[in-house]
């Protein structure tokens, strides 16, 4: 048999492991960004029956560059533009080998204390960075913790919402741009689809209209249901639009409902100054937020930030302690067990990887990455709006740009089929990613930036092979 | 700003790291196996607010070793034998840090092919590894899928079970020696504790009791409720006790409910098919099972294999589509999504480190480790069996061993003060570590072989350490 890889043997394969990623970063640009490969084929270039003797880990490696490559689709390449950015840098990866070779379970504060206390420096700093109020901190009654995704933050924000109503007929307000995993944490919760309201939303600005708000949560309440929890989105996923959280806090607040701020694409971005006025009456009405470092800020997945305003209900809707967990720190009530915090047990020490990030960039990295996406979606904004073959989608405030192209006397019917045929001939082309959302019923293009290698050569070469496509396109009509 | 790390840099930085955990690696003996820190010290020697201005990477590793460190509880220590380990391995560690590398996002099919068919391929081989059944392939009618951890899979297992039975006044079937994640699944997913049944157990083997499950079964179905799932368990938390899955399953199928098996920690050893009747009724009766390569399989955390032999409920209980997920490949059908199998949207590659384990061990290496530890489980069984002082309780088929100090002339709750002191005394010796459990209402101390650095001298030690302190504290009374 093969046997443990001995610390020797670690050292060995380990360095050829770096030595493959920092190829592969360097020269990245060589793949086509979106795979080609067909359903089943990675599969079927794949044993079907495991090996029944140990193999050398360079077949691993020969095995990674043959059959897996061809399907993956480069969400580190430049020209990475579709849904959001999943950021990895350099020291995120680093901070995650180490947690890896450390090998720690941090369920408990007791079962490895600088796995807890490592997290609530770091998720204290940044709130600090984000300019996120002081009482979420978590030496005051707030906290914020590392979750995988902002799908699991929103459920446990819901979870700890309906412990403080009280199970009820519970009511849950979204609205149509609110991302998807709220209508599936309701349906996790046992909330009812016919319990998620879906406020209506201004239709220039897709952002919720809080006199509706505050009329169907009266109306509920009247009919006997407990309004529960609203959900507030900085940054939709559509088209990253803004609800007014400051009207809808003061609606909340009324009617002593929970808000849920779900910022997870674009609350990192609050690192700017310039960019504070996003999370305007977050500070005063939020009881949750989540954003994702692993989005924007340079840390890769799973690395979700939630705060809760007051952590009481979530841990009380969260804990349960059999007799194989208890020990003396837990009971002393001077530590924090982050397992009360989320829906699994066990956790990684991922606090190490936004450690060596807030470091390895500090607060000025951070901003000139977060400014840079910026900038660089302004300058393309700027190309569509003056082309005329386009419509740019305003505002476009973060890395987001969307836009539609014009057919002209094309049905809408043909012309966002003419749109999807475009984004398809743009994938296929392997120069570039983009995907697609759907704006006021119309087929639009969304063009993420945020990739920390993207510059504006990559964002000029790819608004150039889009109007190269399109009249192209345009031609063959 | 220190700007990103470039590929150059990345290599690095990174190979200091490899060095870093190959170091730690072979030097993990030298540290107190359980941290000594008090609560609040790691936090109190890193600073309270973010640097503005970046950090050279090599500081990231300065603060690991000074503050850090002091604070960790060495889960892959050869004298680690509290909980249940948390195996590490070069392959795994290097799988992982693959995946971090990459950078990908596993959330469709279309987003990365290759990190969902390689998922689909190395949950195969381990249903193959383990004898489980062929229809549990993702070729037939069920399928794999990586989770987390057991508790988010025994959540996702329960949201199944929901979907088939219907919502209503749904009941599920537990017993005293169940996982508190089962307890917490139902409370995340609106099930209330009045509807959470407790079946008794047998008292000496800890296993449930099948007759007195029908009979609950029997009498909810009549006051109107829905009966929906019963939790068996292969290995409990507690003990290691092993629920009649057989018996269970019968009356599941009479009775039209669903049966989910939690062998988080045992499922495993299937690997030996010595010990493949630990799954004896699995195959005909179980509608959902989950095990943890995270656990004693050599795969890092996180990494529980969930299974279900029919993946329509799962689906269909989880399954969100905005339009913005939406592409061609999830809609012809032919492709998997994982994220409608899990809780979270966004999923990492962490197939890649449960197929480097898979490859460098090869079935010969796993089969190797589980016997090694249950060989070093026996052994110490003996050992303890063979003591006047001690009392061994039986049966202790995998690698936990539990066992209790008599503590002679001393009532019941002083025996067990007693028994809590030698364990604390042991616990800070920094020698070993390992924790506790109650059985039949007494302290008992458990003993959990597996981490993969762990030899047959170090459980030796171990046992004349136990012994040793035993016999002191026998003296000072």
């Amino acid at each position: 048999m093969a046997g443990h890889m001995s610390a020797e043997e670690f050292r060995e394969h380990g360095k050829r492991v770096i030595d493959w990623i920092a190829d592969y970063m360097a020269g990245i640009e060589s793949y086509p960004v979106r795979s080609r490969v067909r359903p089943g084929e990675v599969r079927a270039a794949l044993p079907a029956y495991p090996p029944e003797r140990g193999e050398p880990f360079k077949r691993v490696l020969a095995d990674l560059d043959a059959i897996l490559l061809p399907g993956v689709t480069h969400w580190q390449h430049p020209s990475f533009f579709a849904y959001f950015p999943a950021n990895t840098s350099g020291p995120a990866i680093l901070g995650d080998l180490l947690s890896s070779g450390l090998g720690v379970q941090g369920m408990l504060w007791a079962t490895s204390p600088a796995c807890t206390e490592l997290e609530t420096v770091v998720v204290d700093w940044l709130a600090e960075l984000l300019g996120l109020p002081e009482h979420w901190r978590t030496d005051a009654r707030g906290g914020g913790v590392i979750e995988d995704s902002a799908s699991s933050g929103s459920l446990v924000a819901l979870l700890a919402a309906v412990r403080r109503a009280g199970r009820g007929r519970n009511t849950v307000y979204v609205s149509s741009q609110t991302h998807s995993s709220l209508e599936k944490a309701a349906a996790i919760a046992g909330i009812g689809s016919e319990n998620v309201r879906v406020v209506d939303v201004d239709p220039d600005t897709l952002a919720m209209r809080p006199e509706e708000l505050a009329t169907v949560i009266e109306r509920d309440r009247r009919d006997g249901a407990t309004p529960t929890m609203v959900c507030a989105t900085i940054g939709t996923t559509s088209t990253t639009a803004i609800d007014p959280v400051r009207r809808i806090g003061e609606i909340c607040a009324e009617q002593g409902v929970w808000l849920h701020v779900d910022a997870a694409y674009a609350g990192v971005a609050a690192v700017c100054d310039e960019l504070r006025w996003i999370n305007d009456g977050v500070a005063e009405f939020a009881d949750s937020y989540v954003t994702d470092p692993h989005k924007w800020l340079l840390t890769n997945f799973d690395c979700t930030v939630l705060w809760v305003a007051d952590r009481a209900p979530l841990i009380d809707a969260l804990s349960v302690v059999p007799e194989y967990l208890r020990n003396a720190a837990t009971e002393s009530g001077e530590v924090i067990d982050y397992r009360d915090w989320q829906i699994p047990l066990g956790r990684r020490f991922r606090a190490l990887k936004l450690w060596a990030v807030l470091r390895w960039y500090g607060a000025e990295g951070l901003r000139e990455h977060i400014r840079s996406g910026v900038a660089m979606a302004d300058e393309l904004a700027g190309w569509v709006r003056a082309s005329e073959d386009f419509a740019l989608l305003e505002p476009h405030p973060f890395g987001l740009v969307c836009f539609r192209p014009l057919w002209a006397n094309l049905s809408e019917t043909d012309a966002d089929a003419a749109t999807a045929t475009l984004r398809e001939r743009l994938n296929d082309s392997g120069e570039l990613y983009l995907t697609h959302t759907k704006v006021g019923g119309r087929m639009t293009l969304r063009l993420a930036i945020g990739a920390p290698a993207t510059t504006r050569e990559h964002v000029r070469a790819a608004w150039q092979h889009i109007e190269t496509e399109y009249r192209a396109l345009r031609r063959m009509d």
